[in-house]
């Protein structure tokens, strides 16, 4: 019985240490498709069940943890800046105002499926252009959901958060963590 | 004119580099004294400006950053713990409530003094014992003011916070990169 983590992401892999030393990580090359009509917090935690059950599969009587987060403003998600201009159109949208970032997590353990998603609000400061171009040249954006990374340099535009601040990194760690020791998954 | 972290925090070394790569440490020994009657925000600014101006005496011209931080619960300031049960006594007044995180900051720039204090709120889930003898078990409470540090295993402590994360952790990188960047420090 080993504990798998179905997540390609060396933040999630770091933040899963907390909770465990004790798992290994397989990723499956799932299509990622979700109905555009699913509010993001649906979005989430079926892109996180997607994400689990292509592991799962292969791995019976093991226990998949799998995740997956997005940042959200007025409701709509942003994903990964396709260009720099793009980092800077959502850099600009997410200036001076508060978004929410929202991570689904699945957890399969024992033939049982407990899904979640945590909610953290990110209230930005009001950004100059310019400091957001000096963002942008550090690299940073261009893999970053919401084009930011707030456990990296990006924490210099984040004035505030309201909830988990790991929720924000990748995984809500401290929740996931309660919920597989309740399931004696750990 | 060079730029100084007066801090011997492994922790804020690190938040420091998200301002600049371009600093050195150096750390006085003086003598920690404050007024009992002061506020905790009115105590870490006072022991920032003590231990900054100990150390800008030996560096005229050069920008002195220092911090200091506590953790308050009821108004009362939580030190390091002195030992296992004092860590426990600590981590069970905690447990199922919030508290606070201020950290003082004073920037010695140009023959001005800036100081400011931030402050976080911090809400622990409800701990059992056993969790937390398993949290001391890590060793991780013995340096940590409150007896825990989020920046570790004690992540799966806390449920959720308000304000900003790396204040908890020791620096509140982003007001001071404001700071010194109002002050054009950087």
């Amino acid at each position: 019985m080993a504990i798998i983590l179905a997540s390609a992401s060396p933040r999630r892999r770091e933040l899963m240490k907390f909770i465990t030393e004790d798992f290994t990580v397989k990723v499956s090359d799932v299509r990622e498709i979700t109905d555009p009509d699913l509010s993001p917090e649906e979005t989430v935690k079926s892109l996180a069940v997607i994400k689990g059950e292509a592991v799962a599969g292969n791995c019976p009587g093991d226990t998949v943890i799998s995740a997956d987060t997005v940042v959200v403003l007025d409701g709509k998600i942003l994903g990964k800046p396709k260009n720099e201009e793009d980092a800077f159109s959502m850099l600009c949208a997410l200036s001076g105002r508060t978004h929410e970032v929202f991570t689904g997590v699945c957890i399969i353990h024992g033939g049982k499926k407990t899904v979640f998603a945590e909610r953290t609000e990110v209230s930005f400061y009001s950004l100059s252009d310019e400091e957001i171009r000096t963002y942008i040249a550090t690299g940073e954006p261009s893999d970053k959901a919401g084009a930011y990374g707030i456990q990296g340099k990006g924490c210099t535009l984040v004035k505030s958060i309201n909830g988990d601040y790991n929720n924000v990194v990748g995984l809500p760690v401290s929740k996931l963590y309660r919920i597989m020791k309740e399931s004696s998954a750990i």
